[in-house]
């Protein structure tokens, strides 16, 4: 089974794409707008890691449209969600047996609700893997530090290949501290042997 | 982290364990109320694929109950989550980090959904895993293709350790030939290596 992971170069993608190496063969898909190089930290990450990755082009008119909702939101829930529909519809045309992603089950945004889920298996003859979901945060924690090598820190000091990072060149300073205040991120930087 | 996972011996708990084992020490709980010997079928599968088992004593009250639960209903999705249920807030109770299920995304029931998840893991201070809810049923038939030997049957052919093997024990043939219409079963014979 060859399967194409969602990947940012963080704790949860690189952890959904470890879970299912021992049974199939796993590709991570770093996304990109065309807007920054920011996808280059989760090619890094995911080398690191030992994996094969593989660049993804988005539709960069999505980023604009997740942008000016975003705006109108004032907080970042629905144009994350916006911005992940387009990428799994966008890899689930590719050749993958199976897409992947890293939403846990006590996520937020995004999430891939059961019934998305299917309608993208039914219309692009894919399955979709989503490992963590039946699995909360302690636990990932747990299973992330038998088994990785993650530098964490601020959003802001901490270089990201996920959706945030193109989405906040779109917006002023001011847009970002009010939609993005600093959390805490986490980057891959290789496996425990 | 020391992880138990409930145990039938069937492809998708066993797939379960397998998804685990990379992370965690994984014990099989093979369940039974005391009633049959089934659950060395579970046993005896566990240990075939490379597992270290252990029997957990259930209370026969609660087989009693979920008996007159499918005779009542006429279907067997209550009683069986009543014992899974059950099942759960047992070896929640026990002294591992985590403890998991083989609950898939598209099973009917048993289901553990995130409120119960969460009721479990603050109650018990345990996790609760489930690494087959963000999977359907084709990648997992892919994945334990891929990993395991497994003889799959009529349910009145392939020997089971899981909860109705001993429930239909306590119905008369009627009653079993209305609540568990014959269905495919899986039997988890060994490893691929």
């Amino acid at each position: 089974m060859d399967v194409g992971v969602l990947y940012s170069g963080g704790k949860d993608s690189t952890l959904a794409a470890l879970t299912l190496e021992p049974f199939a063969s796993v590709t991570l898909l770093c996304c990109t707008f065309g807007i920054t190089d920011d996808y280059e930290h989760a090619l890094d990450a995911g080398e690191r890691a030992g994996f094969r990755t593989r660049r993804v082009d988005l539709d960069p008119e999505v980023a604009h449209a997740a942008r000016d909702q975003l705006v109108a939101d004032g907080f970042p829930s629905n144009g994350i969600q916006t911005v992940h529909e387009h990428a799994l519809e966008t890899v689930a045309a590719f050749e993958f047996d199976a897409i992947a992603d890293g939403t846990r089950r006590d996520d937020r945004v995004p999430t891939v609700p059961r019934s998305l889920a299917q309608s993208i298996e039914d219309r692009h003859d894919v399955a979709h893997l989503a490992p963590l979901a039946g699995i909360g945060r302690r636990a990932i924690d747990a299973m992330a530090d038998q088994s990785l090598l993650v530098e964490t820190g601020s959003s802001s000091s901490i270089p990201s290949g996920d959706y945030e990072a193109e989405l906040r060149t779109l917006l002023t300073e001011r847009e970002v501290n009010e939609i993005f205040p600093p959390h805490t991120q986490s980057r891959v930087m290789g496996r425990r042997r």
